[in-house]
């Protein structure tokens, strides 16, 4: 366990003390991560699955502009677990933390039944009354998204059929939270709304559209779809509107937003529209409806 | 899910948006309860799981003089657990949470390979460098217990005999958090060390002794030992003195403390030493070694 500016306390007493940076309002967010749910040990090495977990919560910090300031491990295995994997899923996890200089501040371990459970918590700060929601879209907004997507559904998609080189689909072995384009745009006050594309474009889209109570129109063409495998190739168009765990930034404004912030393609895919529904418009200017079948629905096959 | 003053923005967002009181600094605890290991289903009822799981974090915040400001709850279920299981486990943690008036701000479920699995997060706030911290005990300090010792591990050695009346059984069926007395020490600057009794007397003043890097001798006449069961009966020495999760206070003093704080009954233990070891000094004033032999031993076999 690691100690940082923002922790008074870490491990050691009955809760980790935390300084707050004075203005900021405090974030919080929690992702259990199941094995056979959200990954298998055949499939995942132990440092990808401690990466996977805290991204998810560095993420969630991300999407609403934040900083991260401690992260709490809670850990469950049983007897059949080696401490060999514990220890890499540990590295793999402080990989990812220490990008961002957050330190791992407390957590709990217990003996499971069955399986190996983590739960993560993220604590972030943000400036009081800053916090991006996901409900601040309004009609005539651009929608952006950052980097690709479907890669990570991309990967599950060739799992399945056998093994693969974790190089070859970065996104899904090496996923990084987009902490620093989420607090580039929260400072130029740019988005109007921002979720993290965890569950899949079409799902977490129809996320800000009902808190904003909006509707949306996405050209299918604008969708940047990964490119994955050997050689790379682009995901099938459904991964990239549907598959999850992308942690991409999804986000409106009512600006023209850069092609990149940092080094992150930012690409605009669409608007917000006052009829509250969601439609994919194709080359030809056709319409249709565009229904979430987002990524529970994929996982469910993991 | 509620919210509260303190809770700016509970679900419905990637992460939940908290206030922190100006000057504070913040409290998290993590506890994972698991089925088997920390409850069975056929001795606890859910209301009872869902009361002992965040009475364990809460019990952490009263541990250093916090008051808590919002729990979080991460559930893994299998298929097989009803939604009426789910939603009385829900009644009795808001129905310990209210007693707080602490919002539930948020969380996560996720569906188990077996069982149920709950991460209860707790985040509360104690203003700043105020934190009653394990390291604070000094050789002269008096010891002090809240409550009664022994009652919960009490329960358990009944309910493996068979049935029990819960009411027989009220601090391992229903047990309450120390928040105001943990809050009374810390405004009068009363307690030099503190933590909760969760995993046994023995164990828990131990964790201060070395934390302190301190020694200490406990009478054993003084423990309060719980009385369970009908008749009233006092529970065996043993189990008030290494049985775990009874969520009192024991504390580190200078002072002499009244022998209630509110209703809560306190009992003068024993002394802080210098020698940096544990005795325990019978009536005859004949001293033994005491070695912490803690809850993890009893709780092996729930």
């Amino acid at each position: 366990m690691r100690s940082g500016p923002g922790v008074i306390r870490g491990i050691g007493d009955d809760c980790a003390v935390l300084r707050v940076p004075a203005g900021h309002e405090l974030l919080v967010t929690t992702d259990f991560t199941l094995e056979n749910v959200h990954f298998r040990r055949e499939w995942h090495p132990p440092e990808v699955v401690g990466r996977r977990c805290v991204t998810r919560g560095l993420s969630d910090i991300a999407a609403m502009g934040g900083e991260p300031r401690a992260v709490f491990l809670s850990l469950a295995l049983d007897r059949s677990v080696p401490q060999k994997w514990v220890d890499r899923f540990v590295e793999g996890l402080l990989a990812a933390t220490d990008e961002f200089g957050v330190p791992l501040a407390g957590g709990d371990t217990a003996q499971s039944a069955g399986g190996i459970q983590a739960d993560i918590v993220v604590v972030g700060s943000v400036p009081g009354g800053k916090a991006v929601l996901r409900s601040g879209a309004r009609a005539g907004d651009w929608i952006y998204v950052t980097g690709e997507l479907g890669g990570s559904a991309g990967a599950i998609a060739r799992l399945r059929k056998g093994k693969v080189r974790a190089r070859d689909y970065e996104r899904h072995f090496h996923p990084t939270a987009r902490i620093n384009a989420g607090v580039w745009l929260r400072r130029r006050g740019l988005a109007s709304s921002m979720i993290d594309v965890s569950d899949g474009l079409s799902t977490d889209l129809e996320h800000i559209c009902e808190e904003s109570r909006v509707g949306a129109e996405i050209e299918a063409a604008a969708i940047p779809r990964a490119r994955v495998g050997r050689p790379l190739q682009q995901v099938a168009f459904d991964l990239a509107l549907h598959g999850g765990e992308d942690y991409e930034l999804l986000f409106t404004s009512a600006s023209k937003i850069p092609s990149a912030i940092g080094d992150i393609p930012v690409s605009r895919i669409g608007r917000i529209t006052r009829k509250r529904e969601m439609a994919l418009v194709d080359e030809e200017g056709n319409s249709r409806r565009l229904v979430a079948a987002g990524w529970e629905h994929f996982r469910a096959r993991v």
